[in-house]
């Protein structure tokens, strides 16, 4: 093949493609076509990050692509199914750090505050002075350690919060947070934290971590904050773990099925602030998302290692 | 008079007080029995620091305490009528800082991730992604460079944002923001903004200082958020900048009148969200400020100078 040939998954195509002309064929798939177009792929852009279409393409036959770049910090959408294949999976790690972290934050902050419950009263146009609670000096736990856990710590941590991170492995000579917990440290930690936030990524390990045993963990006043993926959860467990008033709240940004459907009953549970998968969607994200692409292709032409290769039996990239 | 006699203002009295048996009598005075007390009191505490009635009751006659101690930031509800006596005042400096700073955050996170339009997308069972606005790399104003103010500044810096704080008098070697500029700069300001947060006391320079005039000067995309006193805002202009979009969005903690009436236009105005009064007012804060005022009764018992005294030509404690 004499060009080079990248293959598009998506719906909306991308912007900045124009970076890639006389460098790359572009073409562009949807879920039915994919697994045709599979095999004259040399790079894969999952531009559709949240569509399954590549793990049930997966192997297939024919030539399949060298490298398969997914514009999200998760890859559950590509494991286990590429795991086996000697394919190079990159992801877009690094671009949501911040935005995820402020979002988190404005969560805290917004349940310290009761903001959900002054703005229900505003709308009965009924004054109704309450006392909130301080963030600083309280106390969070957050369950993932790579980038965006990180970045969520130290901005609660500029909040005056405590935060304990928790990682697949310990480690106690970190810079920043001192230590970072194991896993086999979560149990005592979920019941001494007033915020649990998920942001882990979703492997066999972590799917349905949060379940009616660990919500039974935290304490009555604790809220969880879920912005990794819906698959972390049981909803059902988290929704009479509030109906039982067993936590004090909750925030979820990613459902086990996305779109939350509107008969779902998780948009109306006490307690439940539910949003559509977007605390890493900043304006000019899908600008930030592509350019990170087209610099690894940069790399990827001049035969120079990719940036963000995931690890495939962790399902991340690991901490250099 | 043998034994001292702390006067209280209040509907619900004050807690902790005890400590103040054996030492001085306390007596309870509502709105209409004010005057009538005021004359065997050596010190007030105006416990209900909404209230008017101290202005209203003075000088009246008779005897007058020597110290009046409110237990708010603002005394606009003394001045100016206890200016022209030789009573001290004092106020709760310092309680209100950390709970202001993390709310005025709260509301600035909550705006730029339109946490209201989730929440009301929620109600409806309505999945609708929006891009938003990362907080990190904008810019605030905040008006007002007092203890407050400056602790809003330094929670937001810690989000990333660039602050420029306003006060009365201009300083070039500030230790935290290098430079707090005075009033005269604010036009300017206030056209580079993308949060102008008010929280300055409320003097006769102040009053009405948000009007048409100084929203017209900032951004379409800029918020306003109003922690100080209702007066400072013309509520007419801000409701007009709001609906003819003139500015982004506002968020109003403080009212011209307070509770605001339920037939308030201010109650539902496109990007305008209402809250009772409460920036500041965390779980304990009414522990924290009758200590507080303990605290200067000992001071005061003592013989001792009192802490947070009222310039009450400024209107409010200056700068040590």
């Amino acid at each position: 093949m004499s060009e080079t040939c990248v293959l598009v998954l998506d719906d909306d195509p991308p912007p900045r493609l124009d970076r890639l002309s006389g460098r790359a064929r572009v073409v562009h798939a949807d879920e039915k076509s994919l697994a045709e177009r599979l095999p004259e792929a040399d790079v894969l852009l999952v531009w559709d990050f949240l569509s399954s279409a590549v793990r049930d393409a997966w192997p297939g036959s024919g030539a399949r692509p060298g490298w398969v770049h997914t514009p999200s910090a998760g890859v559950d959408k590509l494991l286990p199914e590429l795991a086996d294949s000697d394919v190079l999976i990159t992801n877009a790690r690094g671009v949501f750090d911040q935005p995820i972290a402020e979002y988190v934050a404005g969560l805290v902050l917004a349940m310290a505050k009761d903001f959900p419950g002054s703005w229900e009263l505003q709308r009965e146009r009924h004054w109704r002075h309450r006392e909130t609670l301080r963030v600083g000096g309280t106390r969070a736990v957050v369950v993932g350690s790579g980038p965006i856990g990180r970045r969520i710590g130290r901005t609660l941590m500029a909040l005056g919060v405590s935060v304990d991170l928790v990682g697949r492995t310990e480690r106690n000579t970190d810079p920043e947070f001192g230590r970072v917990h194991g896993n086999g440290a979560l149990d005592t930690l979920l019941g001494e934290a007033d915020w649990v936030v998920c942001v882990a990524p979703l492997t066999e390990a972590s799917r349905g971590m949060f379940d009616s045993a660990a919500f039974s963990r935290m304490k009555p006043s604790a809220r969880f904050i879920n912005v990794g993926r819906g698959q972390h959860v049981v909803e059902e467990d988290l929704v009479a773990a509030l109906r039982e008033q067993r936590i004090g709240g909750a925030a979820l940004d990613v459902f086990r099925e996305e779109p939350l459907p509107s008969d779902s009953e998780l948009w109306q549970v006490p307690g439940l602030l539910v949003s559509p998968h977007m605390s890493g969607d900043t304006i000019g994200w899908r600008d930030d998302l592509a350019e990170q692409f087209l610099d690894n292709f940069d790399r990827w032409s001049a035969g120079e290692p990719l940036m963000n290769v995931v690890d495939k039996t962790l399902g991340y990239v690991p901490a250099s």
